[in-house]
């Protein structure tokens, strides 16, 4: 389906976000504007001697949270596999209660937690170069981590995330994860529980479930199928090349993964950026997971996922200014590039 | 008023926008971590020649839709000192006639309009360079544009940016402007119209007018005051050293702005602008207008206004899976040293 504009090409199309409402432009003509500007280079990086995540230098954190290591070796030394701290430069931690204040200029203390969850003690290692079994050993970090943190009473909702690379807004190179106890729930999971509450009243089903299988009738943006996981280019995408991966069983909350699903997920986790790191040769990405928030409350109409995005593009002040989003790639090409079907990329 | 953590530490700090609601974290502490990814370096850029901006090139655009231009020159052609093109790859342009599709994936064309406002025929001139004059003719030009899309039924609110620089998102550098019309009423704007109206309702009062007189009082977050416009770093900046210029007058929509009114505002602007070149020598950028939509209804609680942002930082997963923010900048340390009270920057 396409539309026509006077000047006799076809025209960009507006899609909406089924879950949030939220309407995105798919523009692929802007893919073809010519720029004036090189792609950055960059001077070497960091020797990994002065790298606080690297073995040998546990000093340079805060004392550690808890490690996967070998028996016979103590905490804050070498012999660990995956390594939890807390972020020496933390947005939130624990600390003061306080009421927000009032007025025109309400503030508050910034209560919760931020952990690092360091992935490998290799220091030239990705998430795309570990083996399954390593990636599901950091996505069980995951899990344990989650379920300590959602006990905080200051806790409302748990943000997982990882940023790769410099211009994902990354600031150390070694390989790692973040989780930010947050002491609200954040507006786009705000957006995304009340676009499933509407759905799940008016229609009597998940939004995410009927994504899954719908998207699976229409089967051109599908990038892999696993027994317990769909990873797909979701039909909203706001980035070229956005990934969605959503497990088939119903579960509101993150923490409810269990072991098979979490060797599944780590498959289907390092197959997508497998082919990220192929098409685009290790570009910067972002990826997090939106679970239900952890407030009380039960969110039986949540699913829970995790939404992942290659940073091939700079968002301007029409996205800064709008919060609405263009996409120079369909999803649907997307996929086609992503599973190999086309060869022509961004 | 700080918060103390368990560590000891002064806690970051929660602020809320008064406007939209959203909280943003002011986490300062995040400003001294260390880095491994040097600032990108980049190659020289294109040669004038290849600019479709500069004078002799005016054929590499669609043709011009109005210039300010001297009396005896052709359109499309050398002689122009303002020039309004359509953007060659539009995001939103005229266009068939369609109804939003139904069900899990709603699309419809993205009917609208998308104009390049080229602000100078020098190529190595920037709004931070031209006279106050040259500004207000490009400001007048936003005015006039601005009267005439409103006029496009199928245009429900007009965007008004500046990208300057690669990491802002630009990708011509030749100084310009881009207008999106678009077909619907952005997230961020209807949150903002949301704000302004319920704190009419409730207080009976413009949240922007409130602002701005209580800045005045603080005193603490003031850039720059002129007779027509306030210059303010807002309370709860997203972004270090972002900008707000707000009009005194109480103004729903910018196409409101009287003659003296722009030459005032031109002179504000390029005053912020020369703060940002000397302080941060010649950063990205990006700048936007919001404004009442232009929907056939009125927005009387609404005031226009520009907010600015320099690209220092990168947003991270954080950002984008939360919409929430973290800014390592206080607003208040972002106002001294813009008007040069302290000399430590970023």
């Amino acid at each position: 389906m396409t539309w026509r504009g006077t000047r006799g090409i076809t025209l960009a199309e507006l899609r909406q976000d089924i879950v949030t409402g939220q309407w995105v432009v798919v523009a692929t003509a802007r893919a073809m504007r010519p720029t004036d500007f090189s792609a950055p280079c960059y001077t070497p990086e960091a020797e990994t001697g002065d790298c606080p995540f690297c073995p040998g230098n546990e000093t340079m954190t805060p004392l550690e949270l808890v490690a996967l290591r070998a028996e016979d070796t103590e905490p804050d030394a070498p012999g660990w596999q995956v390594r939890v701290v807390p972020n020496r430069f933390p947005a939130f931690e624990p600390g003061e209660k306080a009421k927000p204040s009032s007025g025109i200029f309400p503030r508050r203390p910034a209560e919760g937690s931020h952990e690092v969850i360091i992935h490998t003690p290799e220091h030239g290692k990705s998430l795309a170069s570990m083996s399954v079994e390593e990636v599901s050993m950091v996505l069980g970090v995951y899990r344990d981590r989650y379920l300590l943190n959602r006990e905080d009473p200051d806790v409302r909702y748990i943000h997982i995330i990882v940023n790769h690379g410099r211009e994902s807004g990354a600031s150390i190179e070694h390989s790692h994860s973040q989780l930010f106890g947050m002491p609200l729930v954040p507006p786009l999971v705000q957006q995304e529980l009340a676009g499933a509450s509407w759905r799940s009243t008016r229609e009597g089903s998940c939004v995410f479930c009927d994504i899954i299988s719908e998207e699976a009738r229409a089967g051109v943006r599908v990038i892999r199928e696993s027994d317990e996981f769909v990873a797909i280019a979701p039909f909203a995408s706001r980035f070229p090349f956005e990934v969605w991966i959503v497990p088939r069983t119903h579960q509101e909350s993150f923490d409810l993964i269990t072991g098979p699903q979490i060797w599944d997920f780590a498959s289907v986790l390092r197959d997508v950026l497998g082919r990220y790191h192929m098409r685009f040769s290790d570009p910067p990405y972002n990826y997090f997971i939106h679970s239900a928030p952890c407030d009380g409350s039960r969110y039986p109409y949540y699913h829970w996922h995790l939404e992942m995005i290659p940073r091939l593009t700079v968002p301007g002040a029409m996205e800064l200014g709008t919060s609405m989003w263009i996409n120079i790639t369909t999803p649907e090409h997307a996929a086609d590039y992503l599973t190999g079907k086309v060869d022509q990329g961004l």
